[in-house]
């Protein structure tokens, strides 16, 4: 009976407002040396359920596309300063928008949606989900092939970053460019853009 | 007299032997903390014409997209393994393909060739021109824009790991996208594929 008022009491809540997450700040020193981390870097696909630290997610995504210039410039380059890739993070506890210039999370589903992601089994287990999308709004001056070229180049310089970060702290990641594009889509609310590629990060699986 | 008889020796060698490059063994440890990397990762414009050595020739072509692994895979991924980003490397005294498993360049061009990369005057200044093409033979069981799509993803994943190496060393770079395609098409003899990005590289200028 207990177990049944908590769970209320945690739905009622939930059902109240958004649980957004505000990220510890990023740590912007240390790590592994690069050189070590490129050359530690390598595609898994075999992954543990075990969660990241509040600490490890937030590194995550600062070094993924994060702040690191005052004028809001980012650790990857995008065409012209675009800065048109969006990182949606897809949680246990939710589906989240990484805010880079708040460096927080902004809350778009309170429900696990990992299952939604991709075509394959390890995409559920990944503790940590991450979803780039194409905003093309920010790329609106340029012409559609070039949208598409430049879109795709950029998510490559975020993808890498994941990469390196994952090799630096012994966790492991592949990006997946197939992906479910159309329930993403809805799920997401993507009016002018698209659903790039998909990237879990988590410990190495047994 | 006896420097026109050097001069003249030179160019008979030169016409008698292209003259790749052994390039040291790149250093696969130490280097700035991945963090920090990723912090003073940045797009900068002025350059000093400056040489890098051999050594940083070296190490930025394996950060780039070389051989971490004995199966022969690379600090870059690419779709379906497929290594389809061809690195061509002008300098001063040519142009170079980047043998990634042999870690050596190979002479394409004996001459100065810089001025036929880029729009820009700062591209003829930076000591290496990084050109990445599109080997379309490597991925042609993928549909026309997957190939469009994969390729300029996968030369992201490169390009941020020579804006990180840049990062670490205290060099500059900048990704260009408008570059002569045409010029480079012919100069390279590119039959089934394009260049996509160029990145000249070298110490900041004045």
């Amino acid at each position: 009976m207990k177990k049944i008022a908590t769970l209320m009491l945690l739905f009622v809540s939930g059902a109240l407002a958004a649980q957004d997450i505000a990220l510890p700040k990023p740590q912007t020193a240390g790590g592994k040396p690069l050189m070590e981390a490129l050359n530690a870097r390598r595609t898994g696909r075999s992954f543990s359920a075990q969660e990241l630290t509040q600490k490890q997610l937030s590194d995550l995504l600062w070094a993924a596309n994060g702040v690191n210039r005052p004028d809001g410039k980012r650790t990857a380059p995008s065409a012209g300063d675009s800065r048109e890739i969006d990182i949606y993070v897809f949680l246990k506890t939710g589906v989240y928008f990484f805010d880079a210039d708040a460096h927080k999370l902004i809350q778009k589903s309170k429900t696990d949606e990992r299952k939604n992601v991709g075509m394959q089994p390890f995409v559920e287990i990944a503790p940590v989900v991450l979803v780039y999308v194409g905003n093309f709004d920010k790329i609106a001056r340029f012409d559609k092939e070039s949208q598409n070229f430049y879109s795709a180049t950029d998510v490559g310089y975020v993808s890498q970053n994941v990469y390196l970060y994952a090799a630096a702290e012994g966790l492991t990641t592949v990006a997946l460019g197939m992906i479910k594009k159309d329930e993403l889509t809805a799920l997401l609310k993507i009016k002018n853009g698209k659903p790039l590629l998909a990237q879990p990060v988590g410990y190495p699986g047994k």
